[in-house]
């Protein structure tokens, strides 16, 4: 179902005549390419230059755009078509930086033998002293095995590094966080959570990345149980976070209560089943859920949901839809009831179309474009570092939604995930729950 | 033996009289001060003030010294006395940084999600494409079990964090290598080897640090037999590269043909061994070794080395003598032989004081304290990444030496190690010789 999403650059040059670029969008368009970025890189005396990102699933489908394009006349010319992506990951994208630069001997014998010695000697004799004179505190591990990398499955976690060097990337630009990909050469849960155990006392967090479902549960479960220090399933409390804040903007549009809605997620994976406990630790009373597997229905039942026979009943039963089942068209337009708010988050195409669920009667409907887990985890982790909590639970989670759908513009589910406000929010508010639970405040 | 190695910084005002700065000098040393830095920090009308940092082995030495200054008159005052190590490591050493900002949603797109999944695809159909697309090749575990952490012993990994950050940062600034530490919450050798393995796939090599002897030999050897990328223990191999090349400049000094020589080693730890088998690699024919320890003796036999009975007889036995026992004062005066070139490597107070050894006859003598691992490990990780060598073997380590020996002027026993040129030199010898051995080139 999840293809390729290829971003290409397509330079373009048009004459200086109204309506040009129009012509060319909806070339793009028809040909079934989103535009992303346009760009003017040149404008001459009687022509324009521009850089158009388009966004394509296939390789057919980049190859119907340039056509289309090359289709256009009145001096329309496509000059170069470039791969802006690959160039922007040469090299990789992250590096372990020294802090400051080691200008002379002195220096290297302070930051360095012999000077270091005495700093190890304080650690050693008071271990609470690595706090503030390591980068322990500040670091978290990005753990993964590589066996659900975005929508593309178990392609490995070599594979996933791009995805994990931009989570780093992330950590660092919008949180101040020291993130260090671990990548497991193992996909056996008892020997993911040894591994991940013997390497914990180099880092203050830990933010598991693209697990696979089911493992990944007991992958969570057993290490918050033994290890000491905040650690999150980005792809299960991530995805849930912005998910509830999306729907605490969408019910806001909508002029639903969310505590009192009955809401439905279909597709009880990893994220579904998060998302479905998200909602119950809110404080929503009645969440429904349904999936093709009876071994996640049950999961959901532990959790303390209810579930439904099939997509059919839960459409029926509730005033809010999730859905996260990666399976385009799913929820067919005659299912939908008046009112109803449906968020069909499955990339790049979703279970229905915006459109399609609002001309049925929805009164809020969106796809998971703008449902991105880079909201969540810069300040949920800061704010729980700031804090020195000792774990990640619910109550920061609900906290770190709540903080996301106060800096939402009404209308909009979600903020721009590059506004720095909204990470400081977001760690404001994790820190304070955190600290009100952990230390007593 | 090993006391603390603390340095500090004293403020000290001193009368314009010429004169003032050599009794407050002498008054430091007297009181057992070694200087480092004197900075200038305010030339007054009338007087001047400097930062002088000392360093001393103990806080009572401390005391001696700030007694002694403070005792100084003719208006000589001593202002404060600041521990500019601690402040140096506050926060922490080193940060993972992104290496370009993320300034738009289009940027965004381009280096996380939906754009990356690109590059992961490309990752998994041609795993070599890893190498561009991923900081993985340019990036290198340091590994610790805090089992030995410079010489202060077995302190934890978490007190030897300080030592792992240094070298990371030094990895940076001397070789723009990404150096992550990882600190091993086991010191059980078949643990430490299965955790570093099941975490090597994110790494382009493993520097292992600072594992006590002897189960760092079976550590290193079968990290090496089961992965496939560069390792290197560098309390053995670092040590004896910087100590190979300090010899070699030691015997151009003295006249001496290294290679006919009989070369002794006292002390068969995990420094003292791999001493011996660098020399034996660099074509040493006559290699001999003392040590308390049976087995240490044993595993030098193991390696093709002949041992003494005591350090007398190592002593009579041998042109060129090195010692790294930890143990200050255990060569004798009367032990050594005219012409004899003696390193006593222990720090910080040496087996036997150049002056001594000279005074008794030596050619040339010398302690550790300019033996410093950092012109060692930075530009064989950098050579051995750019040959994308699967090892490190002796062949590239004595290639070090040698680089490092040429950059050496004539009379030092090495080269400063913070000038680029000499890991420079380094990494391009270690990359000649792993392109010839393994590219075949």
């Amino acid at each position: 179902m999840i293809t390729k999403h290829m971003i290409r650059t397509l330079m373009i040059e048009t004459p200086n005549v109204p309506g040009n670029l129009g012509k060319v969008a909806t070339a793009i368009g028809l040909a079934g390419g989103d535009i992303g970025e346009v760009k003017t890189v040149k404008v001459g005396p009687t022509y324009t230059m521009r850089d158009i990102t388009v966004q394509v699933d296939t390789e057919e489908q980049l190859n119907d755009v340039i056509k289309a394009v090359e289709g256009l006349e009145e001096g329309i010319k496509l000059h170069t078509v470039s791969d802006e992506v690959l160039s922007a990951h040469e090299g990789g994208k992250i590096a372990m930086k020294s802090k400051m630069p080691i200008n002379s001997l002195a220096e290297l014998r302070r930051v360095y033998t012999p000077g270091v010695a005495d700093v190890c000697n304080l650690i050693q004799r008071e271990p609470d002293k690595a706090e503030i004179y390591t980068t322990i505190s500040n670091t978290v591990a990005i753990v993964t095995d590589g066996t659900a990398i975005l929508g593309l499955g178990n392609i490995g976690p070599v594979a996933g590094m791009p995805v994990m060097e931009g989570k780093a990337a992330l950590f660092d630009q919008l949180a101040g966080i020291s993130g260090v990909p671990i990548l497991l050469d193992t996909t056996d849960p008892e020997e993911i959570i040894r591994t991940v155990k013997n390497i914990a006392p180099g880092f203050g967090g830990i933010l598991l990345e693209d697990i696979g479902s089911p493992h990944c549960f007991e992958v969570e479960d057993r290490l918050k149980e033994e290890l000491n220090i905040p650690i999150m399933h980005d792809d299960q409390h991530g995805t849930a976070v912005v998910t509830l804040a999306a729907v605490i903007s969408a019910c806001k549009s909508a002029g639903i209560s969310l505590k009192e809605a009955k809401i439905g997620q279909i597709g009880l994976g990893a994220a579904g089943i998060a998302i479905c406990r998200m909602f119950m630790a809110y404080g929503v009373q009645a969440v429904y859920g349904t999936d093709k597997s009876e071994a996640a229905m049950n999961r959901l039942k532990q959790y303390g949901g209810q579930t439904t026979l099939n997509i059919q009943e839960l459409m029926e039963t509730c005033d809010i839809v999730i859905a996260t089942t990666g399976v385009p068209g799913l929820i067919k337009k005659e299912f939908v009831k008046e009112g109803q708010v449906i968020l069909a988050l499955s990339n790049p195409k979703p279970e229905i179309e915006p459109e399609a669920a609002l001309g049925a009667g929805a009164a809020y409907a969106a796809d998971g474009r703008s449902i991105n887990n880079v909201l969540g985890f810069p300040g949920i982790f800061r704010g729980a570092l700031n804090a020195k909590s000792k774990v990640v639970n619910h109550e920061m989670l609900v906290a770190a939604a709540e903080a996301i759908a106060s800096c939402t513009k009404h209308g909009d589910l979600v903020p721009d995930p590059l506004q720095p406000e909204v990470h400081e929010k977001v760690a404001e508010e994790v820190e304070r729950v955190a600290r009100r639970v952990y230390v007593g405040v």
